[in-house]
């Protein structure tokens, strides 16, 4: 046994035993080190240890801490199964969220922007730099329109890690992962086609299917294990799906990873009734338990299912670099690109494939990994602390949303409204929807660094929520 | 009379009287300064008005020559009204230009690419290492959908200079002008509507109308004066026209400038017929006559006519910024580019703001105006010398395209994959046709440095063309 498996049982079991309690700190990696006559680093590789158990969490230049009992949160609601098809709503609310300028003096906790303040994104920064350098090679012409070799390389190589098997010459890289499902959807569904999509659904994904004339049905899902089959298979029965839309791991919003197996259901589902799966793996790659799951797509055998990922949300978003591994439908889907914007920004893709062939993006993912998942419980410890006891969290197992259902009757747009007067933004359910559903229901991001005036919007809001909701009781 | 006039008119006269030649060497600065006693500045000036007029072109570090007539080519022919709309061919050759990997060692003389290598443009060079330096600074976040506000009040700015007062909030950012394209066509038009376009016409408008599954109407144009008006409105009387698609500034592939006068009978006929205008401007800024030319959208007055333009031919398209106003449509416009990629790439923005704020802009723009334009002559000499006197060439007055007509029966399509073994690539007539019109007709792009290696190309071109007319006759 190693020294460090033996550090990590007893501090495990000094846990369990209750002698460090709930949210307490932990002894520092010095006195560890001391007390068992061990080198730092294997203190470091125990506290590794509980941290993957979740029974500790590491507070930045605190040191580590128990981790609080998430357990007592009650997850968000399934909603039931749709009657029909429906005509998507419009997106007056989206826009509020993504239109707006975001202004400085406003704490962002809506957007879905990752955290890009962190020290290994520096040699990102430094290819960038060197691209612009390096003008007069060709770096300001077109590139390929299928995207830069040398990426789509890199990103061949990464979805091993995701089961997956693909030439470099079977991707198109994208102006993001948007660009990518409008590619997908543009080039599998007609107009009246019917999508079936998770719900809540991610809001890029669902107005696309407006625009190009999609009835969208919403399966009910469950906030641990993803699209309900059951529910799929039944819909699939009445219906004819023209394919299914998901987002399996680390869910946006809910943050579940879709087990193996109800993966392959689905995969058998689309075979038996012939529709085709398009697979958002955006965040896939920030999953809080390594290895990461498995696309959806390595199990596909028959080039049917169509999968789409992003450096947006692992990297940067204003780098608007995205790819699809398209299948089947290839040829469809680079013609699409083609008419959408051409060829990708050129240094951008020229940046990420130099900073992947020198190994930083994994540096990157295993330091945010870390940092998101340390900062979903202390989210979700301000959460069971300052809202109301009714509320229902989500407990995702990678990303950086936490999606809250507040109790019933409780208008998330007018929380919304209140909020934004106090300087902090977040966003609404409703826009995860195509119907409009999810109105008691908020996501919000903690990516960023969580400090005090964090945990005061927190608490500014977990004090409105109760507010309102007396309110509400009381009418 | 200023000093650099006088001596602009006694070279004027010597050039008119023959005393220097069709292609001859002039006297340099240092000569006419010490002759006529004025200074380097003042014999400069008189070599530019020279140069406007046509009359003496420049060549890099070799002084100035005196321009060759290009009256001597027969422009190409315009083709004949269609009788119906028709639908769009396939994309596979424009496959072949668009998506092959640019082989260094293949002359590339048929893509749309500017050239990029001029110092004008190291200031943006260095405003882009400067964007990615100041990482922490939220340049890796998403920008605002419609776009950085810099760089749009700076896009306002320059609209000035067409003619147009456009407020930036009126402006969307896109990822080039493909984008702002494909937004308008998708926020206007239905499957089965009628486009009206110029023909030849260019490609990646041309595939957006099919992939919405609009039905196309070419409009014979002319080579000088651009779409015929009076073809337009037999058509519009005999057929609902949505849209007329035009690009009448420096035209791709013709070069023509569509007077001012004829952008008010469309405009005109517009309003008459209920069509909107989508104006693609992307290469009226390439003008060789100063001021440039006026947008149609200048002649706006109910909102009805959509503006693209774009930073690709000007600056650099590897950045893929460029922009639309939407007018009347804008809402519906937003909604297309927020479900098409989302923001545009945040760095590229902002260093073309920065790029332009400090003026560097303009200053590029006339260095670039003038490679052109000095360019056009030297290929329009070239043609005329290495083809067939049966060719027929565009006088274009502004961007970097020449539009080669070969005598009947010559195809282009034999001649590209002949050409291609030589390692010369061109771009062919067909692509810029729905229909697969223009089959003896190719475009050359002459913005590159016009060394012994694109002479001797050229020659290879024309011999082959020469030779392949004979076969045809023969046939």
């Amino acid at each position: 046994m190693a020294k460090y498996s033996d550090l990590a049982d007893v501090l495990r079991s000094r846990i369990e035993m209750g002698l460090y309690q709930e949210g307490q700190r932990l002894p520092s990696l010095r006195i560890l080190s001391a007390e068992y006559g061990v080198s730092l680093g294997t203190v470091q590789q125990a506290y590794r240890v509980l941290e993957e158990e979740g029974l500790a969490a590491p507070l930045p230049k605190s040191g580590h801490f128990v981790s609080r009992k998430q357990s007592l949160n009650l997850l968000p609601r399934m909603r039931e199964i749709e009657k029909h098809p429906l005509d998507i709503l419009e997106w007056d609310e989206i826009y509020k969220v993504t239109a707006s300028t975001p202004d400085k003096d406003v704490l962002q906790l809506g957007r879905g922007m990752p955290r890009v303040d962190t020290p290994t994104l520096q040699p990102l920064m430094r290819s960038l730099s060197h691209e612009a350098k390096r003008w007069q090679k060709d770096g300001l012409n077109y590139e390929n329109i299928k995207g830069n070799f040398d990426l789509r390389s890199q990103v061949s190589r990464t979805l091993i890690d995701s089961g997956c098997q693909v030439d470099p010459d079977e991707i198109i890289i994208t102006a993001g992962c948007q660009e990518a499902l409008m590619c997908s959807i543009r080039a599998i569904c007609n107009q009246g086609d019917i999508v079936a999509v998770e719900s809540p659904s991610f809001h890029g994904a669902i107005q696309t299917l407006k625009v190009c004339g999609v009835k969208v049905i919403e399966v009910p899902t469950d906030p641990l294990t993803g699209i309900e089959l059951e529910s799929l298979e039944l819909i699939a029965e009445k219906w004819p799906i023209r394919a299914v839309l998901v987002n399996p791991n680390c869910n946006n919003p809910l943050g579940y990873v879709m087990p193996d197996d109800r993966k392959k259901i689905l995969v058998d589902l689309s075979k038996r009734f012939g529709f085709s799966i398009i697979e958002d793996d955006t965040y896939g790659d920030l999953t809080f338990r390594y290895p990461r799951p498995k696309a959806i797509k390595s199990q596909d055998t028959e080039g049917k299912i169509i999968l789409c990922g992003s450096f947006s949300k692992t990297l940067a978003p204003g780098l608007r670099v995205g790819w699809i591994v398209p299948g089947r439908i290839y040829d469809k889907v680079l013609h699409t690109k083609y008419i959408s914007s051409g060829a990708t920004a050129t240094a951008n893709q020229r940046a990420i494939a130099e900073f992947m062939g020198k190994g930083k993006y994994q540096i990157h993912l295993r330091r945010m990994r870390a940092h998101y998942k340390s900062n979903r419980d202390i989210m979700t410890c301000w959460i069971s602390e300052y809202f109301n006891a009714r509320v229902r969290v989500s407990r995702p197992e990678g990303g950086y949303f936490l999606w809250v259902e507040l109790p019933d009757g409780v208008s998330a747009y007018e929380l919304s409204d209140k909020l934004i007067q106090k300087k902090i933004q977040i966003a609404t359910g409703k826009i995860f929807s195509s119907t409009g559903k999810y109105e008691n229901c908020i996501r919000i991001n903690y990516g960023g660094i969580l400090d005090e005036r964090v945990e005061l919007a927190i608490k500014t809001i977990g004090n409105l929520t109760v507010e309102m909701n007396i309110s509400e009781l009381v009418r």
